[in-house]
């Protein structure tokens, strides 16, 4: 299969690599803005060459749409405007409410399966790429039913050959789910972050004493500005009222440690325990 | 050497299963208040046998108390009035100011080495305990003028056989940089836990999507009450100053999603990234 990756991130990279792993492509062109990383990704042996746009979905039997999700709805819009009925398009940002509406009218939408491969470090940039990351993970796909069946079933077969489980939802649903579990992830621990390096101003101490949960709580604190706030901006109804929720809970928690409330304090540790049915590991 | 343990959970068991690795100790001997958890522990090969506090104190040349923090005190002085010249007793909590008050004009103060291993996971109890987890960590020892010269000598020299490294701070000090390093963040997984848990009522969709960065931070929510609570009323005005700013930085990212003012949110992001810097990984 020959394949158009748009974006050498970390996401759009490290498929790139699965499939040329897995030998599911046998040639991967690249598209991308940013000369050095375009340059790193060949270096790298991530694509085959870099092209225009306009070049590399011409010779492409699936394009992949990888870069951040702010972007994503005009890149689709130009690939769904240059698309045959014999290809296939996939975007995999982490938001889908926004992208869905904009292609949504689109004569071409059914060649489209908007998917999240449910994935991804606090590092960025071709450089942090790997071929086995997917694997063992889930992939959602949004309102399967606007997509080709046939389009669906090859999408779904290669997300399957990467090791990946397939989960299907509403575009909506979708974005308020990954507020909860996903976004609201990385805005604790950026937060944690800017704490920390304000109140500690002994970077040292941070360093050594850092034993104690901090590093894996903080670890997303890493991640890419320009990755995560169009996330959050498109996201942002759902990530407010999160937010909200967890600013909220926090102050409780407060309020019970300054009245040395031990019975409040168990009580909302003991809730919080619960998250050990969800997550087995 | 012959040591005892007083408190046979995750911090006292795998201390005694690391000294019984390194073929430190020749016979250790425990003391533990709940019988399932004694006989977890001589089950498991933690202990050799387990004792009441008085026999098993004039047995040991080393007495490590690894009991929760608002008991370590008490169990503390009970140890110290039964110790000889020749004993040498340690803790190994989380908190150091309380302790360091309580036992400041004790007699044989002298006989007592105050240290944090800077190691801990979400779990609890004997079952949890493993023999090489001290490994590659710091250990904090307080007041080390308070400590005869030999008994830290001994005691730095057995946490260097576990592959520790030693700091050295101040009581104060070390509670102080412990709630920015590793209190809060055992906070900020709890209200994580309980924010999620009560707005994503459907869990199947927390456990399908927590590839996204979830699990990490949220890990430290599975630990254990009976550890924490104490830790957080011991260090409550070190606690309350850090989690005040945390909710005062979060409010002010709220703030500018809600405007979208994306240059406030890169501003946030990039000193965030800071992080870097201090956690090479």
């Amino acid at each position: 299969m020959r394949v158009a990756v748009i974006g050498l991130g970390l996401i759009g990279g490290s498929f790139a690599l699965a499939l040329k792993a897995k030998g599911i492509a046998t040639t991967v062109v690249g598209v991308e803005a940013n000369p050095q990383h375009a340059a790193m990704a060949i270096e790298l042996g991530i694509v085959d060459s870099v092209m225009p746009l306009q070049e590399a979905v011409a010779e492409a039997e699936l394009i992949a749409i990888a870069v951040p999700v702010d972007v994503i709805p005009q890149v689709a819009i130009k690939v769904l405007n240059r698309v045959t009925e014999s290809q296939i398009v996939i975007d995999m940002g982490s938001t889908k409410e926004e992208l869905c509406e904009m292609i949504s009218l689109h004569p071409m939408r059914h060649r489209f399966v908007a998917t999240h491969p449910m994935w991804g470090t606090e590092f960025s940039g071709p450089q942090a790429a790997t071929a086995d990351s997917f694997a063992g993970r889930n992939v959602v796909i949004c309102e399967k039913s606007r997509s080709a069946v046939e389009a669906v079933e090859r999408v779904e077969a290669l997300y399957r050959a990467l090791g990946m489980d397939i989960l299907e939802m509403e575009a909506e649903q979708h974005d308020l789910h990954a507020a909860y579990v996903s976004h609201i992830s990385h805005i604790t621990s950026f937060i944690l972050s800017t704490t920390v390096l304000e109140k500690e101003r002994e970077e040292e101490a941070i360093f050594n004493l850092a034993g104690g949960g901090f590093d894996s709580t903080v670890r997303l604190a890493k991640s890419n500005a320009d990755t995560w706030i169009p996330i959050f901006t498109q996201n942002k109804y759902n990530i407010l009222d999160v937010l909200r929720e967890y600013i909220h809970q926090l102050n409780l928690f407060r309020k019970a440690l300054e009245r040395d409330d031990t019975v409040a304090l168990r009580e909302i540790i003991t809730r919080a325990n619960d998250i050990r049915k969800v997550l087995q590991e």
